[in-house]
């Protein structure tokens, strides 16, 4: 019984011959000549209609048909009479292969809190907000490579599993082995990590960008596409302990090419969902416009969801350095008049309440803030001639805040190691990313977006635990 | 200073204008009359040539561009005299980013052994083995997801961290933020996991698939593809703690629907490779010549890397049943010789030799074993009707064994219950997965592939540890 995704039946401009749908009921409305069964496969938001006469099946088999059930339905395609539907099939045979008792599947036909299906995380899939946001998820993924791919980068495997602990990013996860009823000690009375399974101790990775770096000095541009950990305790709607993280890495570019990188590459995977993801976005959009009905006026966006995703595919992001951005938060309405919770000055890390002003009150579009101060930033950046800043950018997106965070690398030796001195970090466990600025050092940069960040603007969902499809996050790790 | 990747230079059919290129000293040859420059940025396995005057340049300048060193150069291109390269640069400039101490760079231009080579994991990828499985890695990769995007399949990112250990597929790593110099306990004197992280023990996974199957369930079909992990210790050519896999899973498949697709698939990612790889391809079948030179001449191939690639994509893949699998050993030469370490007989778990043996003497072709014994297979698979077998399909490769691991999986909840409570799994840590056969249940099929597995037989390398970047096993986490 061979049979077509409902995505590529839909499409269909024959009709007239039989088909096999299958898939999930989503709902079933009988009236007294007819059953219409509403069918979804998970290939796309849109269900197929099937017709069924009362007559022609036991009413045993019809009871069955519920919403959540699983059936295959056999029948002639036809152009539908009904509106939102160009076909439908005319059921001869109904299959099913298992059903779900209504009075115990959760997801029934209505409106069910984002809270609950968090917690049904393992059936909301199922559902038309959650198969839209996978489904988009999806595409910007392939995007993702398909960007890379065409652009002449390397996907490169950066472990996920380190024990570099270098980089100071956040605090990690241990990995390991040992019997934690029983473990061993080192006659100092410490414990014995000898005994690991890696021999010392290991940690889940912060960030793929040391080993990114030592990829670039080799294959000339590359990227890492893969999961990233912070062991932070912290509940927000835009944290979560495990997440994915794209960052590329080139040899030769400077922190200019790296900013026209990161748009031209951010823009790419945008329009990439926007001419891919379709309907799957229509009806996101909708979502958010009846949501936001229910939020105060001054909560609710001026701009619908497409428009915020055309708005950014479509204009230039605003560049600035650092210093320029304070002296416009230090002359702003919001600054004289004390509203800011955080002072502004120069060489404050900038919070969320300055950020948002600048893309959403001041430049009313994206933002790439560069050269910050070097005590704020990471101690691989390039230092500037000034000693005061580094070659860092940060490009900040409506909503969301830092989308993305790179810059070009300190590829001078001795000011790298200054730098590694003056941070407090130990230079041996670095001994072979200090040898890339020792053997053919070349200039060169980079930077990580997180891709939960992305997913979150592309389908404008408000809570990072619905972009994922089994978030982790402090005291959960169902599924 | 605009330049173009040296692999765009290469294929350029107009020569007589300045071009820069940018990269690492392969070698550098000097002769009375001409300094010859061989320059490699990673972008292909090819190096581009330039040629300096002697008195053009300071000699302390060309003292430095040393194997290894990184410099651009500038100049006109210009047809090449020399055999194998059609053009070549005439330098008028050299700038020199980063110099190798000849003295220091462990990379000169000899032959290096490949475990010499892993123990400088962070510069290997400067080689040309290295730059080659890289590229075709990535290659690879992309052709993964550009298979499943192109027929329908959904990049689906289950858990990293899971809190579930239901499979037993094998040792795990424990994930936690516990202090193991001061545990806490609980009344009873047990470690309080109450107080880690996710508040209960948690692990590294050791299979997407589990969650994969809830996505299929919704979204009809879907694939993975991120890493994985077994704390196993094995110190072998096949094993790592850290590998890449890729697990499809299919609703509505069935045991010959799901061979089909791994038999399309994995031809579709070779071909692929073939026809995108070639460069890198043929540098490592003539590697490959080299290397079996060495080897005595009954353990010779006798196939070249591309001779058995090519095999692999225009033949169809022998298909039987375990049963079938275990007459044709026991009637075998070896078994009947007494030369097989492990007895044949029904039940047992093939060994190496067994599946060598079928795929590479008696077929001489991939394999497909189907419908093993289910004493020997896992809980998740669906039940053959006598009784006694799975719907199980192992893909056997040659040179590499087991490939793809696969099978229908048991849709019928009392069957998969009783199954459970054979192998003796706790039903209730998988209340999520035993949810999907209440609500719904389907048909539904899928496998794994290990990446590293594709990588190891499509380079045509010996050692698991030279297809992945940064490979972690016991005792080893480095870089």
């Amino acid at each position: 019984m061979s049979y077509l995704p409902i995505k590529q039946l839909l499409q269909s401009t024959e009709t007239g011959h039989e088909v096999t749908v299958k898939g999930w009921v989503r709902t079933k409305r009988e009236s007294k000549n007819a059953i219409f069964i509403a069918l979804n496969d998970g290939s796309t938001i849109h269900n197929i209609q099937a017709v069924a006469e009362p007559g022609q099946f036991s009413e045993d088999l019809i009871k069955l048909v519920t919403t959540g059930a699983c059936i295959a339905i056999t029948g002639q395609l036809v152009e539908s009479l009904g509106s939102g539907q160009s076909v439908e099939v005319k059921a001869t045979n109904i299959h099913l292969y298992g059903p779900a008792d209504p009075e115990k599947y959760p997801l029934q036909p209505k409106r069910h809190s984002l809270e609950f299906l968090r917690e049904i995380a393992h059936l909301r899939p199922r559902t038309n907000t959650f198969s839209a946001i996978l489904r988009i998820r999806h595409a910007l993924a392939f995007a993702v490579n398909k960007y890379f791919n065409d652009n002449g980068f390397f996907y490169l495997h950066t472990p996920i599993i380190t024990a570099s602990d270098a980089e100071g990013a956040g605090e990690m996860f241990r990995v390991t082995t040992l019997d934690l009823d029983n473990l061993p000690h080192t006659e100092e009375g410490k414990i014995d990590f000898s005994e690991d399974f890696f021999g010392r101790e290991a940690n889940l990775t912060v960030s793929g960008q040391l080993e990114g770096e030592l990829g670039a000095l080799a294959l000339g541009k590359i990227y890492t596409f893969g999961p990233t950990f912070r062991a932070e305790n912290s509940n927000t709607t835009r944290h979560l302990a495990e997440f994915w993280m794209i960052e590329p890495e080139m040899a030769f570019y400077e922190l200019e090419d790296n900013m026209n990188l990161a748009e031209d590459f951010v823009k790419y995977v945008i329009r990439y969902a926007l001419d891919n993801c379709t309907d799957d976005l229509a009806f996101l959009e909708n979502r958010l416009k009846e949501e936001e009905k229910t939020r105060k006026k001054e909560e609710q966006s001026d701009m619908s969801l497409l428009e915020k995703l055309r708005f950014v595919v479509d204009n230039d992001f605003q560049r600035l350095t650092y210093t320029e951005a304070i002296d416009i938060l230090m002359n702003s309405k919001p600054a004289k008049k004390g509203q800011f919770q955080f002072e502004v000055k120069w060489g404050i890390d900038l919070q969320s309440e300055h950020e948002r002003y600048l893309v959403e009150k001041h430049f009313k579009k994206p933002v790439i803030l560069t050269n910050y101060p070097r005590e704020i930033k990471a101690f691989y950046m390039k230092q500037d001639a000034d000693g005061k800043t580094v070659r860092a950018m940060d490009v900040l997106f409506p909503g969301i805040g830092e989308i993305i965070g790179g810059s070009q690398r300190e590829d001078d030796l001795d000011k790298l190691m200054t730098r590694i001195h003056e941070v407090g970090i130990e230079p041996e466990g670095l001994w072979w990313y200090l040898e890339t600025r020792k053997f053919g050092s070349a200039p060169h940069a980079g930077f990580g977006l997180g891709f939960e960040r992305l997913v979150l603007f592309v389908t404008g969902m408000g809570n990072i635990r619905d972009v994922i499809p089994f978030p982790r996050t402090p005291k959960s790790a169902d599924f």
